[in-house]
């Protein structure tokens, strides 16, 4: 059947729902060229500010994912199950996160991004090992699961084309921040990667897409219903980025600290999230086995780890690149460190090289930021705050000056800090 | 001064108000190609569904004005005036309304369009008489405003180059339908043009594009606030478009009916309109002497005609071009026309010949509908309510349909038909 892109779009900006034959062809036709670019991007911008209901949202994903090739992982002995996060300044939990899970029993097929603008990229921060491949094909896919029970890999040109072309729009055409378009992005992706079930980990805070509790519960049920409609068992929580995650922002720096929570050790917050994580993904999947807190302290996780990083051509024994340059930065005052801006930290590991602020830049993966203390923790006037890591020093200046006001020393900790798991959000 | 298009777009997603720096720079790097298709179209979804106020509307304009060249006829020994209509069925005013307003002492300097749709253009009209020419230089207009006190012709490409460029763009994004944007697209050429009074005739009913007196009164109220702060003395009247406007619709047939009226006959309709239309356009100018009743009946006004029409290579005393095919519509009961839709009416003479479906589309000079009897008028059964004229007979079918349900007969005029003239807006 066909339609008229202009009346699709008359429809939407009059506060009308669109019909599923209206949503499958527009998107379809979308995909194929047959809609123009400057009708698309009406029609996203009559979408940010008229809604969607679920039913819209629901089909404008399956459209998204039917444009493309959905993964079919039944034919695996093993539940599948994965974590998507929406993006924070030091987050680097699916790291320890995938192994430890296939360590106590599942299977993790995740397909996952690189970074733009101050959040890193899973992707990213694996490439600090040399050797690692991120591209992989279906077949290696498969090969990687079934040896070391979890895979992190690109996602291929046939996962849900019709996203990758509505969002590189929207990112020009100001109608990114929609919750119907953010929410059917994502779980385009999630579920097309074929997963039987999914933890959505949502951020709240600077740092974060979400910048506060209210938005990111209104995202994270809107993502919830589409993965239980579409028979991907789909739960999210809602976790603190006023903040940033562990002691380590950037990538080969997140790794090594991704390490020393396989170890058993690593900063209580990562370990406490990563953990938290990982249960609601082994019960999202329908098991009941082993504990993941266990398989941290036996070396289960970490032999998973080093299979998953070997079987991806990586070394997992090699020497992480490390910055050329470093640069301390200093204590103003005896007291206790009330705030620290995880955005504000962000925003200067980039400057400093970790992340880039297009597409094609090449990141570097030696840079970042090492923290020296958290909100809450007692400090001494001239003990390093952090440290900055940087291929070039000429990089130091604009990062100190994104961090101008993002952390204060007071006489206790500051009042009003997110708790690390905020709240859980389930489906209906 | 740069601006980014994405930060333009994101305030006025945000209903924030678009600072004059914003407009000025988004109109003018749009209509250079710096600014793409798709993010002017995600604006112009913005604006039509959160709005601008008067100063943004007057600065859009002013910045649609400033992309190309802005004429100037303070040169002229008189002052000039002219009307713009919003568009209906069988509005041939402008035909016998210029030369009857350069009878009575003001220049009249009209850039016209084409027809679109089911609504007729000026233009069209005109070039339905052997040689006649539409477009002329710069020089020519001054030379036929001299010799026949008015011109009437295409707007060259230099005038509000951005305004074609959108309109184009809003044809077919959906984003045609917002008052803001009609207004500053009209106001922009109209401004441009250089006129120094002008008389806005906006059309109400359903062969108008606004079909209600409130919608239209908005879109009055905001034209003529363009005008006057722009320094053009600008009044308007909403006037019926319910029913068609004289007995006939279609280029060559319009023709004929302006002549008839110019030779001091006409429909009473017809007459009525161009008569209070030409006081208007006197009054906004200034100029009280010959009433233009008068020069209807002595003669004047068709002398201006003929010169303009000569001055511009048309014959004025050629035989107009007439369909080869004509077909009538009898009158289904004795009584009173109660009814007789303008759009059904446009629609028709459309599907005849009389009109375009895309630009580049000829048009049948031929073509269209004779009215045998308007709303009020006593008929019986059997009579010819209607004569339909077209080049080949296979097109009366599609003409019929379009008529179907368009008219009924009862024992009395139906409730509810417009006045004529509704209402008049004038500025503050």
């Amino acid at each position: 059947m066909s339609f008229d892109a202009i009346d699709v779009i008359i429809t939407k900006r009059d506060r009308g729902e669109l019909s599923d034959g209206q949503i499958d062809w527009m998107v379809g036709a979308y995909t194929r060229g047959e809609v123009a670019d400057e009708q698309m991007s009406a029609l996203a911008m009559a979408i940010l500010l008229n809604g969607m209901n679920r039913r819209e949202i629901a089909r404008w994903t399956a459209a998204m994912i039917d444009s493309g090739t959905r993964m079919d992982w039944s034919a695996l002995d093993r539940p599948t199950t994965d974590k998507h996060s929406t993006g924070g300044v030091g987050d680097k939990i699916t790291l320890p996160l995938a192994p430890l899970v296939a360590a106590c029993g599942a299977y993790v097929p995740q397909l996952s991004g690189r970074g733009l603008g101050h959040t890193g990229g899973t992707l990213d921060k694996l490439e600090s090992i040399p050797g690692w491949r991120a591209s992989l094909s279906a077949e290696e896919m498969l090969g990687v699961i079934r040896s070391a029970g979890a895979v992190v890999c690109a996602a291929g040109a046939g996962l849900a084309p019709a996203d990758r072309k509505l969002y590189a729009l929207r990112d020009v055409t100001g109608t990114v921040e929609s919750i119907p378009l953010i929410a059917s992005s994502i779980m385009s992706k999630k579920i097309a990667e074929g997963t039987g079930a999914l933890v959505l980990d949502v951020k709240v805070g600077s740092g974060a897409f979400m910048k506060d509790v209210g938005t990111a519960r209104e995202l994270a049920t809107t993502m919830v219903e589409l993965g239980i409609d579409a028979g991907v068992n789909t739960v999210a929580l809602l976790t603190a980025m006023d903040r940033p995650l562990g002691l380590q922002v950037g990538n080969a720096l997140e790794v090594a600290e991704a390490v020393e929570v396989l170890a058993g050790g690593g900063p209580s917050d990562v370990v406490e999230l990563t953990v938290t994580l990982a249960r609601e993904m082994l019960a999202a999947a329908g098991l009941d086995g082993k504990d993941p807190a266990d398989a941290l302290k036996d070396g289960t996780a970490m032999d998973a780890w080093r299979r998953m990083i070997a079987a991806q051509g990586g070394d997992p024994d090699a020497r992480l690149p490390r910055a050329a340059e470093t640069m301390d930065v200093s204590c103003p005052a005896d007291g206790v460190l009330e705030r620290l801006d995880a955005y504000a930290v962000g925003l200067a590991a980039w400057r400093l090289g970790a992340g880039r602020t297009r597409k094609e830049d090449p990141v570097s993966h030696g840079a970042g930021i090492t923290l020296h203390a958290k909100p809450g923790d007692a400090v001494r006037a001239g003990q390093p705050l952090m440290t900055l890591h940087a291929d070039e020093p000429a990089r130091f200046e604009r990062a100190i000056e994104a961090l101008e006001g993002a952390y204060s020393v007071g006489a206790s900790a500051g009042p009003g800090l997110l708790p690390l798991v905020i709240e859980r959000v389930k489906g209906e």
